[in-house]
């Protein structure tokens, strides 16, 4: 059996309802028959997942129905060492047994991801303490300069042929898009997000900016062609510098931004803007006083600065398998733990966007894009390769969609300044997105 | 000597130079003349205020000058006992002989009140530990049930006339107004206040509000006048209750609205919409708690929640004059505190706006009519209590316009909730602020 369902079909529009296979597994190895503590084992690793619509397939064979309920979902397990995996450690065992195909899944992915989610989000609350002891223990890794080129190299530095393969093709954005309407492209909704973080900037000819963590230097590119500002942008990933730096001269934007390949924390100078897309997940609580001393000095005094993060409702490790094999040393911060940026510089918050369900949304045309070009990415890597990132992608709409992550973009300036927006009217004014794109 | 260049000119015109008077005080108590300690003590103090633009008078006519620089204003001491009064606790002290006519004030106040507070704000970062101490150190009032009735009734039970005299004369709020455009009326702002709060809430006919804390009842009001909503208000003000009632009555509106005389902590039902428009600075930090606890059985699955409050950049005791002349138990939150209540409950928080200097100048507003309805506020009350609430309104002003209090509007829903507006845009559609009001 394969997960050809979802590879196959575009995951938006398929049924959510699993065909259940009662078939020996073909290319299954040769293993024992299950024992019966092991269907015990699976009951109970059930209830404590908060009785989610399952049904667990077993490397012989033989199906374990969920209790009192229609199952949406197969999940089919190799071999008898992989459900010992499963139940002793379930956040990472999950990804790696997914990843190395041995747990399949018969079913929508991410639909199937987000009812794990809410179903483990709501049985949590009754786990004995030693359960979630075992089961949400991890430590992220280390966010220091060293271990930061190290964590970023280890995804941003993919290639930028695996990149392009499933982004949207205008700016090569790698951040939440904003979808203002349902039904807007991938690459209109990312614009769309790039001019309304600038709205929300408030930039003018001439100002200067001062961006941490570019990408591929797709927002510095837009606000120099569509505002004219002077923008510096930082970044440790060689691979993306590389790209953006092609990118701008080919625009002929060069004059107007200087792409620096270095830490964040070695930013220099004062500007009329200070913005970080999607970095602040990558920057570690034990920074943000840092961050905020950083932002304090780069800031003019009546400077905006515009940080845009993953986050949380409220503290929370990351997901143990995106952060060992995805995302090493990534923390999406709640609101509450990213005020310590704001109150330790005594800044003044100005505004707070949630763009939750709009990161599901791109992380849906990122999936299908993705899911279009799985033979190129196996080409490029190798199967297990393809379905983790499948599984990250799948995980990353479920988790938006059940409100386990949100999207945040807060704006702030020094506490003193009065130069402020009469009110977000302006943001508003006319749409973000262009008509093509 | 009097105030009079305060009392008499519309505050936002006046000349911000002071006349420094060299005469003799007129109605001055006999005094001793000042010694030479004393002269030392006030430049002791002006040094640790930050050096403010301030020329002291002294109880005998005698000047002392600021240090290298021209003075704005002159604060003269009708007394000795004056000075040591405020050397101890100037926080509790300024307010307290302002209101008893022995210290008195040439200048703008609330220019005079901006510049005190952005010249401590920095002055106060290098005081040694013990002053801060000395100087810092008040305990608020609590806010149990009992202690917010008492709380509440000494300063919202002055009675309506009272209000009625400097409020805006569409719906008595007592609270920040929307100043969309810079020109409007008190009036006009205030109802796009209420307006705003409304879009904010997305609300529909039919809907079902539950408001916490409701003033005189404006904003159910308007929610039922133009979004045909049911309200139900609770306020534990008995005269502000009495006017609400009233006036739902003659507007027609009763069969919409029912004012409830009771805590807020006492809320029953489930409803579309929770909102509360300046409660939670009387709500206390020790009950947010139970507020998230509240709110998160009062609000239907996908309900949506607004807290309008005064807050903080971060967290900081109340002015102690405020806190215990004027707002008994009043304590604005940063947003990181704010957030234990959306953390609490597992919300998402949606939106958060800052409206600070739309306080500012709804206060400015507040002063120019209160000033002009003097002479009558003091046949109300008396001359003491006159001065205390020019002060207490001015020095509000002034504490809006140099960051020191912020106006956080947030919006928040329950965590699961997937029924989100897509964007803010249709809260900028059309402007809020009726055309004439």
């Amino acid at each position: 059996m394969t997960d050809s369902t979802v590879r196959k079909t575009d995951s938006t529009e398929q049924s959510h309802k699993a065909h259940v296979l009662t078939l020996p597994l073909e290319n299954a190895q040769a293993d024992r028959e299950p024992h019966s503590y092991e269907r015990w084992l699976i009951t109970k690793l059930m209830r404590m997942a908060g009785s989610p619509p399952v049904t667990f397939r077993l490397w012989n064979g033989e199906l374990i129905e969920p209790e009192d309920q229609e199952a949406q979902f197969v999940l089919t397990l190799t071999d008898h060492k992989a459900l010992y995996s499963l139940v002793a450690n379930p956040n990472l065992a999950f990804g790696d047994l997914y990843a190395a195909g041995r747990l399949t899944i018969d079913g929508d992915l991410p639909d199937l991801m987000e009812t794990l989610y809410r179903a483990v989000h709501n049985a949590r609350q009754k786990w004995p303490k030693w359960l979630d002891a075992l089961w949400k223990n991890h430590n992220p890794r280390a966010t220091g300069i060293a271990e930061a080129k190290e964590n970023i190299h280890h995804h941003y530095d993919l290639g930028n042929e695996f990149y392009q393969l499933w982004l949207d093709q205008a700016e090569m954005q790698y951040t939440c898009a904003y979808y203002e309407q349902p039904d807007l492209s991938l690459e209109q909704a990312q614009l769309a997000k790039l001019e309304h973080v600038c709205r929300k900037l408030r930039l003018k000819p001439g100002m200067t900016v001062v961006e941490a963590g570019c990408g591929w230097g797709g927002l510095a590119r837009y606000m120099a062609r569509h505002y004219g500002v002077t923008v510096h942008s930082y970044n440790i990933s060689r691979e993306q510098l590389t790209y953006a730096e092609q990118e701008a001269k080919k625009q002929g934007l060069d004059h107007l931004i200087t792409y620096v390949e270095d830490d964040y924390r070695n930013i220099e100078g004062q500007y009329d803007a200070f913005v970080s897309v999607g970095m602040l997940e990558h920057v570690g609580k034990e920074n943000f006083e840092a961050l905020s001393e950083l932002i304090k000095r780069s800031l003019k005094p009546d400077g905006i600065a515009l940080l845009h993060s993953i986050g949380r409702n409220r503290p929370m490790l990351m997901n143990a398998w995106i952060e060992k094999r995805i995302f090493p040393g990534a923390y999406p911060p709640s609101i509450g733990e990213f005020m310590e940026i704001c109150e330790h510089g005594d800044f003044s918050v100005l505004d707070v966007e949630n763009l939750r369900l709009h990161y599901a949304q791109t992380l849906t045309h990122w999936l299908d894009r993705f899911n279009a070009s799985e033979d190129e990415v196996a080409d490029m890597y190798d199967a297990h390769f393809t379905r983790a990132w499948r599984l990250y992608l799948a995980g990353s709409i479920a988790a938006f969609r059940a409100g386990s992550l949100q999207l945040f973009q807060v704006v702030f300036t020094h506490g003193d300044n009065n130069q402020l927006p009469r009110s977000r009217a302006d943001l508003y004014q006319s749409t973000a997105a262009p008509e093509e794109a």
